[in-house]
């Protein structure tokens, strides 16, 4: 049985292990630091499709399948797929599973999406009837700039503050017997809303999210910073990061600087692949976590890892209706045997 | 422990009761023949907002707001919300919870979100780590035409085959001690996609859905409709449950007549209230279930129901790209005590 631990956090019992991990990204994020990481990189990003949502949907189907493949299963042996993505009616994950048979349960958390899919996972795993369970998100740079800012010609100016959508995917499969690192504990978050109205500075819009999940983690767990080999947050960027660095010193007094990275961070060069603030989109952290990090839980380069992946709720016409952005982060804590 | 049936099906052991029901709507909604049966009906559907999102997030605020008050609990007594709806990015629900200082689950669903909902709140419940868990979504007449076909103002025709968004929410409580109905099984649908490629005609597209998971709820849980006291679906309105009727009996030689009714067909007065093919919308399913339904199993009428609600799984860009449209029906059998 799992045990709740705090308001947010609850403790499973069952140990729900990522047999299989896969992402999937375009060719900026392959040119990145982290370019050798991924299983596939696809140079023509429109993937041979007609539209950017289809693409986006390809990308999602093409890294599900590899994270099946990788764990040596068929589609009919996942009992459900846990996803979904910033576009409108989650249409990319719709889309993208639509042909694989396998049970599709669709979630919702921005930006959150991997930590959000991981979670609904692991706690359908941990009731018993789930043998495998999969997690699975996706972004695209065109069909979130399409989407949400401006059409790609019309080559509008990015502010300083902005981050760049990433393309890609990132998809695991959880099991309730297998190896791998595993699923310790799960924090579903809480909505916060600390007035922010700036659409292009999404980092400040969502570190008191981040904020408010690692400090409740960390005080339900009775953990403390320098008990993990890496804090990871989802995609602060920049400004995100410093102000959540900053939010966690000056109203917590708990200091994360030595332990904490962010998949926003590292998954371009900011300077010479000149994307301003960092990386972004459900497919973010999704990448970076289904590519450096759990290959290095299983290589034994991190043995506790604390994900917190943040999402900026905000839709397309909020901003236009006068609306703050409301934030929400996951977290999930992950631990490898190895 | 939970117990795997088939492919889709789940027996829960820990029979999460819903402690506590909500459903609000709009005038023309109170205006049916379920008019004596809602919580609460809104004269004036802006409820005082400025914006159609906006009303919509306050529907679903008030919807759960008052599921927790009848449960005589507090926000603060509920672990998590699983909630979503149809607007982009589920506008209406994280705005909608955003005040409430509740952890909060986004799920989509399309017009099966009350079940995916129920869903996911059932499995957190049987977990073990969940005490209060809800369960909620909403949609809107204006939000949903705006969005999704023309802006109200420019009066356009409607299809005799197109069905009407209901202005409503609903909203439970899940217990894993208490009374009432309680979640017995649960079945995650899998997406369906006959080639259907007309947006005004949803019952068709959803139909194959409804089909595939009461078909395969039956087969998996060795029941027969008659096991029922109804199997209650979603919002296929006239066309889609004509459909239903005739895809079960041709492909599966399963009759539900008998105990068959939609939410969509019981929501309005069609011919009286001019809404052509039925009901529809989130809202529609959600605020049936959480008035009529779940308070006639709390006073003995109805002991075991299989309700599957429907959701079409297009988006506002999709059917332009020339897509079909993708359907999913997620299902689950309630029992009464009573």
């Amino acid at each position: 049985m799992a045990k709740r631990l705090g308001r947010n956090t609850v403790e499973l019992d069952s140990r729900p292990h990522i047999v299989s991990n896969a992402a999937v990204v375009g060719k900026k994020e392959g040119e990145g630091p982290l370019g050798g990481e991924f299983d596939e990189i696809y140079e023509d990003t429109t993937l041979g499709e007609e539209t950017w949502e289809k693409a986006e949907s390809a990308i999602l189907n093409r890294t599900l399948t590899l994270a099946i493949e990788k764990a040596k299963l068929k589609n009919s042996d996942i009992e459900a797929v846990f996803a979904g993505d910033l576009l409108n009616q989650c249409m990319s994950s719709c889309f993208g599973v639509r042909d694989m048979n396998i049970p599709f349960a669709g979630v919702y958390g921005a930006c959150s999406t991997m930590a959000l899919s991981l979670i609904m996972a692991s706690l359908a795993v941990e009731t018993g009837a789930f043998e495998y369970a999969a997690a699975a998100t996706s972004s695209h740079f065109c069909s979130a700039e399409k989407q949400f800012r401006y059409p790609l010609e019309y080559g509008g100016q990015r502010a300083p503050s902005s981050q760049w959508t990433v393309t890609g995917s990132g998809a695991v499969v959880l099991a309730r017997n297998g190896a791998g690192p595993y699923i310790d504990k799960v924090h579903i978050g809480t909505v916060c809303d600390l007035g922010i109205k700036d659409m292009n500075n999404m980092g400040a819009a969502m570190a008191p999210a981040a904020k408010k999940t690692i400090s409740d983690f960390l005080s339900e767990t009775k953990t403390k910073p320098e008990d993990y080999d890496m804090i990871l947050t989802g995609d602060l960027g920049q400004i995100g990061t410093e102000l959540l660095k900053e939010l966690l010193i000056k109203e917590s007094g708990i200091d994360i600087s030595s332990v904490h990275n962010d998949c926003g961070l590292m998954i371009y060069d900011r300077e010479a692949q000149d994307v301003h603030a960092g990386g972004s989109g459900c497919g973010c952290s999704a990448s970076v976590l289904c590519s450096k990090i759990l290959s290095g839980m299983r290589k034994g380069y991190y043995r506790k890892i604390m994900f917190v992946a943040t999402g900026a709720l905000l839709s397309g016409v909020s901003p236009l209706q006068g609306e703050s952005i409301p934030s929400v982060a996951h977290g999930i804590i992950l631990k490898s045997e190895v």
